[in-house]
């Protein structure tokens, strides 16, 4: 085994537990940092997976004992930190979105797609084995030429007001993560029509944002992709992906802990409750994201996620906001 | 058992036949004439469900030999001879759509709602035991509230170009089930946004029709329905309903012929081709429909789908098709 | 249309009904006589399907007035009515079992296989669209050399304790229907072990009778047939089937009135509860039963379950019974 | 953390490597020796997941460099290595079958349940999470009294004719595993019947061996088990469950790699085929095993299958091998 790439970490919220937890099952990667301004949470995922703690990102990242950070502090900070990163010569892996933003991203655009150490976003179910086997299949010719593609994507429950407040809407919060599944299967969008809906959460209409929506974006070879999104799910994490092409149709269902059935006189062959949430649906990702980061660097190229695709996505969450407030539909172009 | 109703079938095209074998398996019905300009379709459907053949629905439906008349002949026959029918004192159960133009279903709308005699228009959906069940189901508070309806319809393959030529467009001509599916749930929708595009069929683009679309609708209690259509499907009649709401989800999926499944090297589970299309599929609805055209007749009112249900399936479909075409999403009004 | 065949049912109960019912939907077939002892069901079923009431089974037979006959009295007079009906010159389709003792079935045997007219022994699962689609496939090759089959049968209640006790076991009375599915697949048994079980009903080990079976088939081609039985089930009327080859394997499953699934907090694609009992899970089989005596007396031939098929089902419930009871293989030989 | 436990592993083959991996992945345990006579194979699993190499088993649970020894050489080695470990006190954990002949396992019965270390059997599938699951569903009393088991387990393919050679048959090699679930649900069973049949595998039968069978037990509560077994399977490897309560039922299914399900010309929801064989299907079963066998030790008692579990599983093997040949019901007394 070669030596151990270092990582610091920066936030030790529930994501940075995440991804330390990653760092920590990787036997190429070794955890140094954990850095939050909460020393106590820093300290707690230290005390989890190893490393020093700390409260000051700028200091770790030029302390020169680290070769990678992973961003998963507020949005904010996420432009101003993978600039530090990328003059600091440290590979960098930041968490969606780059920024509410699009002129801040733009703003560090050439110096991201110039940096000579990678820069990945972490979109992470690109790396999920379910939508990876799908696009597999696809890629293969299995299904035939894409034509439509449907996702679903509904959370448990919505998120604190607070957070609600600061996200961005939902759009650039939530659907980004179907933004950037869309162009998975359809790389190129070139429109975008947006509907929202404040169907059952009064504190989102507060903040002047939606819980239900649905999107339809229209891809540069005449493909249609479709979107469904609530802030809530009474039946766990709804997960879904359905990609129909001339040959036929692929499908992703949600996941269950096990294949368990019951039969009663109520139901027939009715299954578990889907997983909760994120944290447990894309554990395999987050894990899969990591490993696929370690290994670019070790091949001197990004191999996941690109800044242009996070740039896309953000791109396709903006133009979603203006058709779903102006009723029109939104061109956009992403190159 | 009472007196049998006599039926007239003007048109006996596919869809006439699949009627006249619903009056002949109906216990209550006899079929005593079969219509068509044609007069040999006539005589086919004649010879092999009973009736007398006649060229001349006008004719016919004055005779005052008949109690009630399926209306299957071409689109533009509908609303004259509706018009023939409440005036004759005959039952009309008419197929959809009342007519391609907005203002002839106006000018016919005080007459055909002030009627004596039941007039319904032939949304079989609604009759089918798979949506009938979830509508049952929604109606009981399973669900909840409903808050998002996802409608799923693809047909085998395109029709053939004249028939597309005459149509009026995918969404007057196939999405107008769905609209109609979708107010089973969301009576009252208030905003329409579509999008369509051309997939796959060159000489649907040369009509100036799509081959693909999806359309969002916005219903008065922030419901949220997305329809997704293509005119072809490799795997067979897809249709699907999904309904959510604040306490659940329920589902319909395809039919197959029987249950049985295979395991092999290949697959797991495999289930059968889906039925191939709509005669098959929707078998049931269709002597369901018959079945509570006849109740309403005894019963002295309408059970089924009604004149102002038909015109605001066509309201819908207009709004789809203009939104289609200028990117805007179309208010509408269906009281 | 030929002249139709002219039917009597004899036994107005449950089974009567529903074959009297499948003699009014046939369009080849009326309904001429329905004789009881208890002219009260006699007569019940007449007024739902037409025909003339009698008492008399012998006279009905012998009457000149019809064509065939449907034997579904109490099990001992099944061998002497076929008797009757093939000396008359009547077809026969007779229930399962053709006798509870083997002696009487053997002694019409020469008689049955003799007979001009067509005798067919009313094992209706072989006509089910279910089992038929995997028997089509089997014999197609799709799943290479038949090695295993596995039959799961659970009725959704024991029967009174009245029938238990008159039934002549679970073997004979419940167990046969799987035995000639068995045979379906591997028409040539030569062994069988079974195991009883006493699990839940206190009354039917009254009748020192079991509750709960195991049997395994040995066929000549050393297959194995694997038989799992109980008298109740809490799910509904359980009706499964497993075909096992060198290629491949195919199943059947339980059927549902629709394929709704619901999605709660606590189930995920939950079906609904299974059909409740045969009648309404075998409604097609009977009548498909019936569509091919009918056909086969056109025909010249039987092409239903033939007398041996009722006669090797006896001595299949006959060794089980054996089995269940000395704790030993029971040899058989069905030719 | 504790200090780490010190493993030595016993045969290098392919199930002594998945336990060395599962040792090598618990932060509890470290890998100190791997054994092998081969020296080749254990250098390699040294070389994956740490740990000396040794040909000699008994000086290295002599050696006192270890606390606990996990034994997956052959069968007839595992008798006189657990007497070698017990006395030496240090814990073993001992692959199935504890040995063919039931004298030798009596023999050192005695010794084996007076030990003072933890002496563990590895019956692995009652800690995979799927039989785990329907297991504390039954505990939970989800289904009521269980009255039915069906247990289906088939192999991708046969072994090797040299493997048959010395395996002790298909009931003490294969069902062995099978013998063991059915105690998962009814600890107590009293009677075997057997049935083998040579179905597609002549090196099989010229070992006097079987490929295929099937087995039905009884419970002392008037529980029936039933399994079904076959040497190969052509759409992979095939592990089901199907416990029967008088509430209702719960089934396992077999697991794919993903949920993704292929819709085309030919299949609908067409699964992916199943895992191949149990070194994946049980990976999570091997893991979890080694972890309960871990916190055993802290406990000070085992918390997994004991000795007298790897007993019972022979006598009812053995019964069955002799019920198979003698065509009788053998009673068993497993206390």
């Amino acid at each position: 085994m070669a030596k151990k790439l270092r990582f610091a970490i920066i936030g030790a919220g529930r994501i940075g537990y995440v991804h330390a937890g990653s760092v920590y099952d990787n036997p190429d990667a070794e955890l140094v940092y954990v850095v939050d301004p909460f020393v106590e949470s820093a300290t707690k995922v230290a005390a989890a997976f190893g490393g020093k703690v700390s409260s000051d990102p700028e200091a770790v990242i030029n302390s020169g004992e680290i070769d990678a950070v992973i961003i998963g502090s507020p949005t904010p900070t996420h432009v101003p930190l993978l600039a530090t990163a990328i003059k600091a010569g440290v590979h960098a892996l930041c968490e969606k979105p780059i920024d509410l933003d699009i002129a801040n991203v733009d703003s560090l655009r050439p110096i991201a797609n110039g940096a000579k150490t990678n820069v990945t976003i972490g979109f992470n179910r690109r790396q999920d084995p379910q939508f990876k086997a799908v696009k597999a299949r696809v890629d293969k010719g299995e299904i035939g030429k894409v034509e439509q593609v449907v996702i679903t994507s509904r959370d448990p429950g919505p998120a604190p007001q607070a957070y609600i407040a600061v996200s961005g809407g939902i759009f650039r919060d939530m659907t980004i993560h179907d933004f950037d599944m869309a162009r998975y299967f359809v790389p190129n969008i070139v429109e975008v029509s947006a509907v929202g809906a404040n169907s059952f959460c009064d504190y989102i209409k507060e903040e002047d944002d939606f819980d239900s929506v649905s999107v339809i974006l229209k891809g540069s070879a005449n493909e249609i992709v479709t979107i469904v999104n609530s802030r809530h799910s009474a039946y766990g994490y709804d997960q879904r992906l359905e990609v129909f092409g001339d040959k036929g149709m692929l499908q992703i269902r949600n996941l269950t802990d096990t294949t368990v059935q019951l039969f009663s006189k109520d139901v027939s062959a009715a299954g578990e409750p889907y997983m909760d949430f994120f944290l447990e649906r894309y554990a395999a990702a987050y894990r899969n994201e990591l490993a696929l980061f370690i290994e670019g660097i070790g091949a001197g190229k990004n191999l996941g996620s690109t800044y242009d695709d996070g740039r896309a996505a953000l791109i396709l969450a903006d133009a979603a906001h203006e058709s779903a407030r102006t009723g029109k539909a939104v061109r956009v172009k992403l190159d």
